[in-house]
């Protein structure tokens, strides 16, 4: 049985201790923005229907080479797991389904997680295939690659646990799958550079032939890491090919955290949109490379500029335009349910802000090419503060107001830690050495 | 009457001193390469054939926002300016042809250029545009873009100065247009980011339509500079989204300086070769951003590396691969002539090295994801010394065995220096300030 | 005579139709805030203290090596550049201060220049010099350098100009010299390292013997760009090993777009505060490199983050802790007077924002490790928005309430371009080609 | 007993029929560089006496948090390390020393482990202490750091971890030891910038008054990773006012890969030359972060360039210069035995064409400012193919003329295989889900 996640009572009292305060910083935000002819009962709906899916592997506590250091209390399987996860959508009402990854998710029965999902209030986003890692002893080994291996044993291996994914996914109510590989080479001459994105597309082509109509298959590009020569699928252009080469169900996945330094993300989210390729996004934050930190921890105006292409694109019409979200991230120093519930507001914030820039103005600045004025109109709405705004649309979806301080006096860690005794992973080692 | 450029004797004399030491370094060199089962005069063929264009702007004296420091004797106009490549090709035998830059170069007489060329042994490689400066008074101004600006007169305009391009080509035999625009925003909200693309899109069909069966159009992405925020062709992918947009005979241009830090280029290449729209080059050499160094000077292996994808392309006989060739290179602190000298003998460098790459060997490391062999395989070929073999290539061709050394002697600079007294800007100050 | 800027009354009557607004938002606010134990009147006195510095090479029309494109009404000579930098504290009341460029802004007569800034309400901040172009005919090159140069009269000549800009500095009021040169090599081998950092001090140390006790040497570390390769002070560690080096009246300088990319640039800030050598900034902001972008426009949370630990310092009292503020921005797109003063804003904001910080709070999370608390702490002050607590400031000091709209309603640019009917330069080419 | 290694037979037999060619090559090099007035016999002289130390943990496949895939006959134990370290120096003849890390490597007789080394030929380098993993159960956790962490007492355990390191050292004839750590934060706040540096150096204070007098303190510093927003020492500047706090027997040590894009490594290693505080390298080679590759692998002309730094010190006898040499490398792709090998030829090959550099000639260039005949001097020396010089110098000191093709005749791993039938770790899954 599942888990019963925090009682109703905890949230309703910590919520109704903080109404009325909410109630007036709301509807004095409320009539500042009418003075700028700005309706918040809008926002507030945009914020309420504002979904991101959570990673199941980021409910454990993640680690780098060096090292990792659990606490107390991890999620051991996929069903706890899923626990985790529904906490996170108990107090945001923001993260409703789940992403699952094959084979460290790999349910003996589909079913009886389906319904231990749906008992929480969850449902199953994208499938992930893991051919990165020699997980299952016997295998023919990844160490050289996977879907784009030279030796097509082991490509049809990775194949078929892709189509596995598809088929456990199908069992769950997933509507898509992302691969993403770690497939490259660490030094000059190592692969045949066109070779293996030949074999890459004839690999991904084979997938999507037993994909179902209403899937889409999203491709996931990465500048370098575990490759740290050459990656197969190393940017957008060569993601947007190969979407291209493989049909119209496949489409790109852009991670925040997989480009080259200083790379402009919110114009590749802007021209992948105009391409019809854009399938969705791995959020998360980064200083230095994919460094997977909380979203908009590090560079929030950048996650802001994002939802403001994405928004504009839903805002405009654009065909076919449905991204899906998921957040992808690794936390290594803080406890993993916490970051995934300050993450999915910061998305949420991102999306708000972005509804709240002045289209109208903006598009009249850019006709005039008012620089100043056009950044200054985005301004206005990144500087905006609207926590009430998010406040008030988890308070009407029956989360939390303030789902930090409830998850932390809950003790829902302690809880765990005393409910799961056997850590995920014993040792705490890293990878080198 | 063009300038007649070095004297022969000068070359003879300076040739027939070294040829002694040439022709045994050519020949243990040989004798070494037939141990390996080379054959050292198919490495000569090669290196003879290699041919790279020289930019008109090149033979001036470069620089920066911070300032110009000319030296005497700059050419002053583009009759100058081609008796300068002249030179470059007189030693080198390397640089048969020039890329012309209009309204900089813009012919009063494309016929009297056209003549002048010929007597001085240069064709014409590929026009280029130049939409990113008001250079003529009166006109629309480019201040915030040209193909791509809101405004419908000003793409016109800048439409028409390309068209112009392609007639002036065709009177002096060229065979290409490179079309690199400066057009991008300083500020988030400045641009309408898929809008700008486009118009982009719309401007270049326009430009295309105007163009002989027998020319291609190339597009030159660039990460930054001179817009800060955003440019309109930014990478690699939008270059690629475009040219596939704009139709078979647009293809795209890799100027090596104008990508984010840390990537592969040679990677990105060899996805252009793949995906059949490898236009050609601007060759240079950078440590931080669009540098504009002589080729070869920062990271000589990476060159290497790139010519190792266009040769193996070559070798492998991939259709309709014929990648044009350019260097385009800010001479800052050294004489122009003499830069580009070295820079065409380190091209052909890289092309020979490339070719000496033991493929069968390296196809089977790769094989058997033999790693470290395949790295060996590759770096086999760029330890060598080659030296001999391009000495050997210019004596053969008619050029200068020490191209650098005979310039030197031959006092060539300070021969323009008492022929060109009017500078072609008198004054050395900066745009800052 | 001072041209009178903008009339007061307009400034009142901007002020007067806004102020019923104001009152409003400032009273919420400091409602908000004080349920949060912050006093709104202790934040509004730390942003009516806030001052930062104006360039005077920063109120024309910046360019690129690509081109530069004027306005109207740009200001001819220095008299001219002090009017346009007294509007700019007329609306923010936060720039009181003026930076000279010699030779640009070489005053024939000192007293008169000093009357004229007095009279527009303005003094001088730091003096600068430039040693990177050849502005004075007749002259030493600074082609290949200048205090580094190999030639012992070049640095002579560099040096000189420095202890000129001593002078002109004091008969003004200045308490500073600013040190940044161009000195460094474009490829390898054109510079010894060593000596010519050698060289670096030695001449630095000239200049310091002829400070006034009261005064400060600062000195600008910077990447790359003019030169490409190597630069002579090249980072912060360089910077601080010089001003240990030539002594105590020595500082850093930390220009924000002077640095690698992914660099963390409030590290640098704390390591150089810990070390009793920060002298001052070098505001703006950038994606790509030193892009000279308007402070704040791209990486706010950057900006808030450096102010952070300037707050912090100052805070905690750290001895001799007493930063120089200027803005340095090339302003390509935008009216360089409203780039002025939204990036004063900026900086105004960033200040007090960080003053919002609870520092006891963040405290506690450090100690107990709490990387999650601590990152929440430090948004809360983030996310809060401040613009009331601005524009009452403003009021308060005199200014206007939206500097921006009033100087827009003024029409202070079309009276320029009546004014001043010949632009500073009048070609609008670039230095390439 | 230590296991004896290649069968001096196999050496001298691959010798034997590899001695013919070498002589006429040598001679062929000795006579073109004769030419150049050039002494081969002193090139021989300083390949001979380079010395690289070795990483005990570079003999095992190494990985990254996405997983490790290990290869049959990887060392067991510290003395199966050496084992394999023994074979590189046997063959190369350039690795005479072990560099050991604490508490991976430690012995529990160090005698023995000193006379196992002394039996195989081997001395030992810098010792290494590993704080960044909590490797030994019920110990404080070094989660949120070590030397610098808020809670003395785990600062006092790092610290004594350092203090065992030394003494370890002492018995073993080591003289330096290198500290590491990971300390860092992930978000802006989590850290005190100052105190954590301030603690940082105290710490190190308490270690280095346990220095024997003939040892260095060598300090190594990290842009990033496993901290991702801030590290304590994050780069040169840094880590030299660390080092000078702290005294004279502590030096800066540069990794390669530690470091920001773009920065000039060799500007760098000349500024700690100057600054008397150059401690030593860990050498390998990365193209995008802290890639661990094998050295000269991907940019050979900047680890030359840096040997060129190296080596003018020496030339000019810089006092007190006498950095210290390891290798510090992930094999992941690669038979490590193979890599260390060819890496080592690597910074052989750099160290020999760096005393190539014609050095006279250079400096009239520089004194000239003649940048292109400068950059044409130091690539006379990097285009020299120095292989005859290399394999000559090991044949005399009694290695390899061709160590790879020998470690592979011999059939080193295979014989590694068999005898070590338990693998390091067992699974290959990384630390990431």
């Amino acid at each position: 049985m599942a888990q019963a996640g925090i009682a109703s009572e905890t949230i309703e009292a910590a919520n109704g201790a903080a109404a009325r305060d909410l109630a007036r910083d709301y509807a004095e935000l409320g009539a500042r923005l009418a003075r700028r002819g700005v309706d918040i009962e809008a926002l507030v709906g945009h914020a309420q229907r504002f979904a991101v899916a959570l990673p199941s592997w980021g409910v454990g506590t993640g680690g780098t080479r060096f090292g990792r250091f659990p606490q107390p209390g991890e999620p051991r399987d996929v069903f706890e797991k899923l626990e985790d996860c529904a906490v996170v959508h108990q107090l945001t009402r923001a993260t409703p389904a789940v992403s699952l990854h094959v084979p460290w998710d790999r349910p003996a029965d589909p079913a009886a997680l389906r319904r231990h999902a749906e008992a929480l209030g969850l449902a199953f986003d994208a499938m992930n295939s893991n051919t990165f890692e020699d997980h299952t002893p016997g295998q023919l080994s990844y160490k050289f690659g996977s879907l784009t291996h030279v030796d097509a044993a082991v490509r049809e291996q990775a194949i078929a646990l892709n189509v596995e994914c598809i088929e456990l996914g199908r069992a769950l109510g997933s509507k898509a799958l992302t691969v993403w590989i770690g497939d490259g080479g660490n030094f000059p001459g190592q692969l045949h550079l066109r070779r293996a994105f030949e074999r890459y597309v004839d690999s991904l082509r084979a997938i999507a032939a037993k994909l179902p109509a209403d899937w889409l298959l999203f491709l996931e590009h990465k500048l370098c890491e575990p490759a740290f020569y050459s990656t197969v699928n190393q940017d957008w252009g060569t993601s947007y090919a190969a979407a291209t080469a493989v049909g119209p169900q496949c489409r790109c996945l852009v991670d925040l955290g997989h480009h080259a330094p200083n790379v402009n993300l919110e114009l590749i989210v802007a021209r992948l949109i105009q391409l019809g390729k854009l399938g969705g996004f791995h959020f998360n934050d980064s200083k230095y490379g994919d460094d997977d930190l909380d979203a908009g921890s590090i560079k929030p105006f950048q996650l802001f500029l994002i939802f403001h292409e994405l928004v504009s694109a839903e805002a405009e019409g654009v065909a076919g335009f449905a991204p899906a979200y998921l957040l992808d991230q690794s936390h290594n120093v803080t406890d993993p349910i916490e970051s995934l519930i300050v993450s999915a507001v910061e998305l949420q914030r991102g999306f708000v802000k972005a509804w709240l820039v002045d289209r109208a103005k903006l598009a009249e600045c850019q006709a005039k090419n008012d620089a100043l004025l056009a950044l200054q109109t985005v301004k206005e709405a990144f500087e905006t503060d609207v926590r009430p705004i998010l406040a008030e649309a988890r308070r009407r979806n029956g989360g939390a107001i303030d789902p930090l301080a409830v998850v932390r006096a809950a003790g829902w860690r302690a809880s765990c830690a005393a409910r799961r005794p056997a850590a995920r992973r014993a040792t705490a080692g890293g990878i080198v050495g």
